[in-house]
């Protein structure tokens, strides 16, 4: 057990090791020896983990997925409404860009495949998280009938997307959370019925934060 | 007089066999001597126009550049409304993506050096384009009084570049058309005042390409 839980933290150390080093070199840039260097471990303890600098990267975008979910599922518990969790989920996982290493490891990793093909998956994933969230809004009578739920999580992550990544090339995402509100101002008035526009204000509030938890 | 043209004919020749290897490869795979091979010329062609990698991908950003202020004129030459231009904008963009080497090209080097700080100027340079129709725009009553220009231009350029991202990631840009008509259809309801709602369906129809002028 012992050995387990050791061989465990081995392995959180070189993810993020790894992490910090995708992050500042990217993937061509960083070699096994930068990660190991960063990490503090060795080659062979490296070795026993990870086949390879293929297999490092993809544990770390599956590592970010599954703090993705973990943000979802929290959120989801909060009781908030739909339009309010599409909010919070936006805060939140702006908030995980800035500051965990495998979340900002992870979007350069998705970010540099994403100029050429790129995986589908974590777009995909949290298209479908964003949509059952909008099948929910439209059921709790806050989405106008002639939006259809897919239409708005698929415009949803794009423009999260890009919002994030413009920001992130303008100020190192020091004004993301200003340009998320501008998101949110500009497109709660399209999708809602007026009789709910009242509530815009209270959604755009909407936050959810792990630490709080 | 030949001698001038026949080397900027190489030139142009060079940069197109850039582009193919940077949107294919990215810039960390492309080799001069690739890039050579695919521009049909030597080495020493390429050394005399451009002194570097960084200065052949640098020269694509910037034919990009002109390509986009060339459509950004032509497309005010057509004396469409202000928020018709920034439709006709977005599709031409978006045209040009799909069937320009150099502007695919430059999209990737600009992309994968977003993962990162990044160039801000390709940015900026839409932004300020944005700015300047959504002051229009609300000049010219088609803008609620609660939106500043700068934040519509701000949040049209962020989601214009997630869209055609995850577009890319999804379907290779096949349905960049039909996402780019989602966002108008988002987004227009919410910075229109509503005596202005009839008009929407114009405005999302509104076309403009090089071919047809």
């Amino acid at each position: 057990m012992v050995r387990q839980a050791r061989a465990e933290a081995t392995r959180q150390q070189i993810l993020i090791g790894a992490a910090k080093a995708f992050e500042q070199k990217g993937f061509e840039g960083s070699t096994l020896g930068t990660i190991v260097e960063i990490a503090g471990t060795t080659k062979g303890a490296l070795y026993f983990h990870f086949k390879s600098k293929e297999e490092l990267a993809q544990a770390i975008i599956g590592e970010q997925h599954v703090i993705s979910i973990a943000s979802v599922d929290a959120i989801a518990a909060t009781g908030g409404s739909a339009l309010e969790q599409m909010v919070m989920l936006s805060y939140e996982f702006g908030h995980q860009m800035v500051h965990d290493p495998i979340v900002r490891a992870g979007i350069r990793l998705t970010l540099e495949l994403s100029a050429v093909a790129g995986p589908a998956e974590p777009y995909l994933g949290w298209i479908s998280a964003y949509e059952r969230l909008s099948e929910r809004a439209s059921a709790e009578g806050d989405l106008l009938d002639t939006i259809e739920p897919k239409t708005l999580a698929r415009f949803g992550i794009g423009a999260f997307t890009g919002v994030q990544l413009v920001s992130n090339v303008l100020t190192g995402r020091e004004d993301l959370q200003q340009r998320l509100d501008e998101m949110w101002l500009l497109l709660l008035p399209g999708i809602m019925p007026s009789d709910r526009h009242l509530k815009i204000p209270a959604i755009r509030r909407a936050r959810w934060s792990a630490a709080a938890s």
